[in-house]
């Protein structure tokens, strides 16, 4: 299967008897040929249905708009369906916001240069102005955004000059600096970040030094959609490793970083791939 | 959603285009609703489909023998399926031989015993008899036969004697005498072994001493369905803990024991729920 | 080794060089053999000196009191010593209390009737009159304690009454009422409780639910000694398993059952096999 | 601490009475300050003994060359200890062999430059032109060793010919060609492998098609010192991943690469802080 002959369906639904049939008859009628299909329900009577294809393209009977018109007409209207219809073959576009710490930003620009993330990965903007050289020898543009004392305003409004129509993603890999309500709902939905705790444990600053204090013997590393709320908004991926007594905040950190960059590829890749779906505060990932 | 309402599908069949829209459409058009579906399809050009389905049948407009038939002449032998249909509410019958170790056996009476696992415990066999007070106390049926020096096909003759016709599992949960191929074939798909490490590593005897000899830094556990390869059958579940270099042999047999306790209730629950296809020598999994 | 002639040796005292030189220099002079020893520092520089050892007493030249009496004052004065001898033979004494859920219960039990926890169960008490004749099948007395509303201190006296001067380690296996702080202070440094989630996450009520409503993608489940904080002692052990969205808050809890089972018999092991320091509000576990 | 002002002792030897007292004493009467001590015995009874000892030198009366000779007349004589002595300050040197799939490789390349590895990278040597920049831009020199058909022997003494009397440790990061006995006899002890297999699982080549088609639920990497049997060394560390039917060849490789990096980094790791000893074939990791 090649990703050009590949689209993906998204849907969420009240649910109610006939949506699998309806759907995978509408395609099945327009020459599609579904390769993956998950849904979740999360109550036969009067719960929420997920469901997300995958089909094949090259034998369609129509072009990929009328599909979409033909699919809103005479399936989506009829179950209240929220839905997106993507082709895989277009990488999305996603720029990476990082401070000091660059684990997670090198992470993800080495899967990409690997090809492991499908994407284009169109800028990286940094608060601290050292990972240049390392950033363009990728051959991605980085932008040095200082943020001054009193002067964040201008600072997220340099960033958002940046982005702005540009991407369709924003990870936040290890960037240390709390965004506005404003710049969290000019990109609501498309924002990750990684948090260096097993949320909701240790939300705030220096997980790892709270973590030390509590003396838990498991820590972990949470990727989440970013809401208005700090470290609330809904969770992707999340992975844990053992601790002991032996660890200080320093050991901490270091097992850490590796957790944190496993699991913020993951959440990432999974949203490049169409496999998240977001509902009220929690994510079903396909 | 009661058990008694409740069906489920299960279909292996070559991968081509339409089958999850007939599937689905006839399930809607005789009044069935869909509560979970899953497919797999090992290639979407010549390769097999796997599907499961769970529907509610209240408002089924034919008899549920009625259903098979309509599915098994318009759909079924269309796509050339391999299937079956299921009430979940009727409990499988459930047989467990064992020999010395009991800790998988009580493992599983116990779930049992919680309403964990929903099948009905026929018969518990054993070639030692140290452990009829505890079965009984579960009341379930003990029996005692012992597996005398060149009285091996004695034996079996008996266990057959006891199941034939009475179960639709067979566990053996720590049972350590081979079984005849003629015994494996008459129960066919329908034994589940625990194997006291992580297959194919460490098949036959004494898994944790071959373990603790080569210095594995970490052992396992794997239930299997028994065909006439020891140790080589299909595999329905694995799991592993960590050890280090401070574990001897016996320490490992402790902390296998929790870990063959595990993965032997997982793979028995999943089979009983019907779960596991079997296709060649692997498992599809829903 | 047999467990009669193995003595354990735990220490808490400021780090200062010399401590390891004179405490194995003091038992090899008075001919303990030792097999297992576990160090660990906070700091070299002014922190915090902890140690394990374990010895055979076989060849002792003087009697075990009067090896105590040596160390302290030839050893631990000098280190200004926080330290504890016991002998491994002598079998700690283990009371449980329960409420609804028997899971725990049940596994300390089967593990203790199988040998693994090297203790004597003087009682089971429980505010649910329900498991009388399993409890009695271990050969173990069973209290009921029923708690009445306005009738807390009541109970708590009676309780009090049965295990005063009976008891080692008082185990809350799912026991679902909150004890006095007069009743901890009573039992300090040995009461453990199991908490079903993964602390800090989740304290109080219905953490199951809790994190369903979440979203977590990691449940989890701790055993700590109890303080006058709920929920906030020193933690001894913690593990989790993986769930997704398809698990509601019943399938969490029957994941979780697992989990609870094995964190709380691993905690429990370790503290009769004398493997866990207490230091501030954390643990060190040998 | 420094690691300027770090030693380290590791030990093996004959299990009897009196090691530990014997060492520390004598660290303790030179001045040094322990700061870490693990130690572990096969059995007290005749058994194998093992130490690893970390100790502060500032405070030492002799210089390390005196201290080791005192050592070896006063107490490793006494004990037939087979011992060895290093300073953690002074970093070893590594130099890596790999062939075209880089990911191990740019994992040690990229802990190095963050100063996660305390060594000294001397070489990277491929039979694959491909990866010279990237390695160069580490500062790392990078060498282009073809194997030719027939020209394993010419090419092996070449790679000697870069290493000889230059390195203390060859990392194989997917190093796809097998070493003769000669060049593993050369650099024994110092040479780790990274096999992407749980061993002794799936030995030898293409181990994710192996896995793939025996239907394990879990697949693995391991990391050991090289022998002359291929992949039958010493093992130093394993880790796992879980997999299901979904997941086919290509996936597994794609899990497994970061199972891969991981424990071939831990290992690396743990060869340079001197956390190692060798025992016929199995490793004590402290």
């Amino acid at each position: 299967m090649s990703l050009d002959t590949t689209a993906r369906l998204l849907i969420t639904c009240p649910d109610k008897p006939g949506i699998v049939a309806a759907v995978t008859n509408f395609l099945f009628s327009h020459g599609a040929n579904i390769n993956a299909l998950d849904q979740h329900s999360t109550d036969p009577e009067g719960g929420t249905f997920f469901m997300r294809l995958e089909f094949q393209t090259p034998h369609l009977d129509v072009t990929s708009e009328a599909l979409k018109d033909a699919f809103a007409r005479t399936v989506a209207e009829r179950f209240g369906m929220d839905w997106r219809m993507n082709h895989a073959g277009k990488p999305k576009r996603m720029a990476v916001l990082v401070s000091r710490h660059e684990h997670c930003l090198l992470e993800l620009l080495w899967r990409f240069a690997r090809g492991e993330l499908h994407c284009e990965v169109t800028d990286v903007i940094s608060n601290h102005p050292v990972h240049r050289e390392q950033v363009e020898s990728f051959g991605v543009p980085y932008h040095y955004v200082p943020v001054q004392k009193d002067g964040k305003d201008e600072a997220e409004a340099r960033i958002v000059e940046i982005l702005d129509g540009r991407v369709d993603l924003v990870v936040l890999a290890r960037y240390m600096q709390i965004l506005s309500p404003a710049f969290v709902d000019r990109f609501a939905g498309r924002i990750i970040n990684i948090h260096h705790s097993f949320l909701p444990a240790f939300v705030g600053a220096d997980p790892y030094r709270q973590a030390y204090e509590k003396g838990v013997k498991i820590i972990g590393a949470t990727a989440h959609y970013v809401t208005a709320d700090l470290d609330q908004g809904p969770i992707i991926e999340q992975d844990v490793t053992r601790v002991t007594h032996r660890q200080n905040v320093t050991d901490l950190r270091d097992l850490g970083r590796d957790l944190e960059r496993q699991v913020l590829a993951r959440a990432v890749r999974w949203h490049l791939e169409d496999r998240v779906i977001v509902h009220g505060n929690k994510t079903v990932v396909f």
